[in-house]
């Protein structure tokens, strides 16, 4: 069968003078061919041609699984104790590519060095973003009901989770509660290792919790985290606050809220990922905690938790009704502690939505 | 701080006319530096010189992060609005390896792309399990206590789910109810997706859970997965029977049985990957069950879950105490079942053990 993600990329191929694709497991994969694989010590290699069939290096241990995908193309299956190398070998008998674009945010070298070997001549590009947004940049009514239940399944986890929380617990605690709801609410997956960060850890964005810190009155606790469901990753972040919220923390945690209003206030279809950047970064650096920014407003998500539109000012790309993007402004206090609202955010036809609906003002857990 | 990791890649350097080794975030990186960080859309690379001083790349969004592992060495951080290529293009200023051994496994063709800008005459090796068994073939007490503790969640919640499975419950069901149980046990995450396979769906080696499939008497039901915990990843497959085991199924079961048994009995300092596997298949094979042999015997795991010694006819690896892999032989017949029947296990001082002990006779639920 002819899947519609192929005539995609074989039109992305003309556009941009490409002889070949290639995909490996990973979101563009799934989203093609409707499954997906293990990216492990095999490697499993789909290449389209511009101009000729579809080609695949794939391990023997995945050949039942790869049957069921309905591939139209020549499969050239490897076993373990043979290694991979014939199998690439045998690409180069039915075709030579000049120009092969790759996944470079998901291809591996091992993969990399397959197609070298087998075209040692060929030029490979990284055509990352081309080939994730031509296939997926738009969501669909379909795309955005199955990241609604991502999302739902997110905000019942979180929900249950600030339940939960006492004063004396630490963050790999809250962290586990976390999961534990997360998968009880009906998560198949988590979209990255949630954040669970308190009082001085939360002041870095993409911190690790703690064994060692018992949580306390007066801390921030941010939780930054997301359910996977059927392939479709949510994204949310929520700071609160433990038995009460000190007065500086309050008036940062108001800034952060209104750079976060005032960004999905801004987007609406025909603005530029780079205007909603500036509008939410504007509100930040008018404030008194200017110097304590460090990060961009946002990312796209879907299949992948970080995709375009990247909400960053010097992206000149314009919002369009079923872009999908987070809005995230934050501030971090070094060694005292951050706050980060994050919502996720669709475009719609007049407007966008938020597809986040967690209650956003000041919230005082214990 | 010098770390005691980077000295042993050294020496590996020094072994193999190396002149640099390169990490990315993973599992190796998690061994040397004892934290680890998402790989996403930007590049971190730890590049270290096998005569010279340690350099890295890293995103200003984690220096925070990055500050706490005690890097002795000189750091490009980069933004997101300008891109890596200045941060990679700093690291040619201070060295010109030729030789640059990488994780091809791990790295992604965006480092492997940043490297070859910094140094486009440089060769770039696929040094991925000599850079992981120099690190980590042979695991020490604690490696084996914090594995044991991930296999102890694991068996945990595999008996939990067990007891809760009812018949009609369809396979994403069940598998939601492992998850639930996973992180409800302790899981920190998980090794890999979970595998939850009925009936027909057993038979492919790496199944995923179908959502219109309802279980029923007389199926077999494959449970593979592990939870993981402090980095340390855990990996069992049991597969009992519902209702009750059809006279041929307990066939096949016994055959598998005997051939873990047998693998296990086996396992001891001295013999080497080859001759474990072929002692497991020589079961299998004996069996009339021969032409439904579709796998190996097993793989190395321990930070990863796919790791070096792969134990497969034609490795001659010799195994030394303080090793870990699977023992997990199978059987699988096309469109009906599948039976795997998977042990973690030690070399010791004098023998193995089997870390992992969730029964393994015949058993029928529900």
């Amino acid at each position: 069968m002819i899947h519609a993600g192929e005539q995609t990329l074989r039109d992305l191929m003309g556009r941009t003078g490409l002889d070949a694709i290639a995909l490996v497991p990973g979101a563009n994969f799934r989203h093609v061919y409707g499954k997906n694989f293990h990216q492990n010590e095999r490697s499993l290699v789909v290449l389209m041609l511009r101009d000729g069939p579809n080609l695949a290096v794939v391990p023997h241990l995945e050949a039942a699984s790869f049957d069921m995908i309905g591939f139209d193309g020549a499969v050239f299956h490897w076993r373990d104790n043979d290694g991979a190398n014939a199998a690439f070998d045998a690409l180069s008998g039915h075709c030579s590519p000049q120009r092969i674009g790759v996944e470079g945010q998901t291809m591996r070298v091992l993969e990399h060095h397959g197609l070298k070997r087998a075209f040692p001549d060929s030029e490979i590009v990284d055509m990352h973003e081309a080939i994730s947004s031509s296939l997926r940049l738009h969501k669909t009514d379909a795309d955005i009901a199955l990241l609604r239940q991502a999302i739902a399944i997110s905000e019942d986890a979180l929900a249950r989770t600030l339940d939960e929380v006492r004063i004396g617990q630490s963050e790999t605690e809250i962290e586990s509660l976390l999961l534990k709801n997360l998968f009880g609410a009906g998560a198949e997956g988590l979209s990255f290792d949630p954040i669970v960060a308190a009082a001085d850890n939360s002041y870095r964005p993409h911190a690790k919790a703690r064994p060692d810190y018992a949580v306390q009155a007066g801390d921030a606790l941010l939780l930054d985290f997301g359910a996977e469901f059927r392939g479709y990753k949510a994204d949310i972040t929520r700071t609160v606050f433990v038995g009460h919220c000190p007065d500086e923390a309050r008036s940062v945690y108001d800034t952060v809220l209104s750079a976060n209003a005032a960004g999905r206030e801004a987007a609406r279809p025909g603005v530029s990922a780079h205007d909603i950047d500036d509008c939410v970064l504007g509100v930040l650096e008018a404030s008194p905690y200017r110097e304590f920014i460090r990060t961009k407003t946002g990312h796209g998500l879907g299949r992948d938790v970080h995709e375009d539109p990247y909400i960053m000012r010097g992206n000149h790309q314009t919002l369009e009704p079923g872009m999908v993007f987070t809005i995230e402004p934050g501030l971090y206090l070094p060694d005292r502690f951050g706050v980060r609202i994050e919502d996720d955010v669709v475009i719609t036809d007049d407007g966008a939505a938020s597809l986040t609906s967690f209650a956003r003002e000041v919230t005082i857990i214990c």
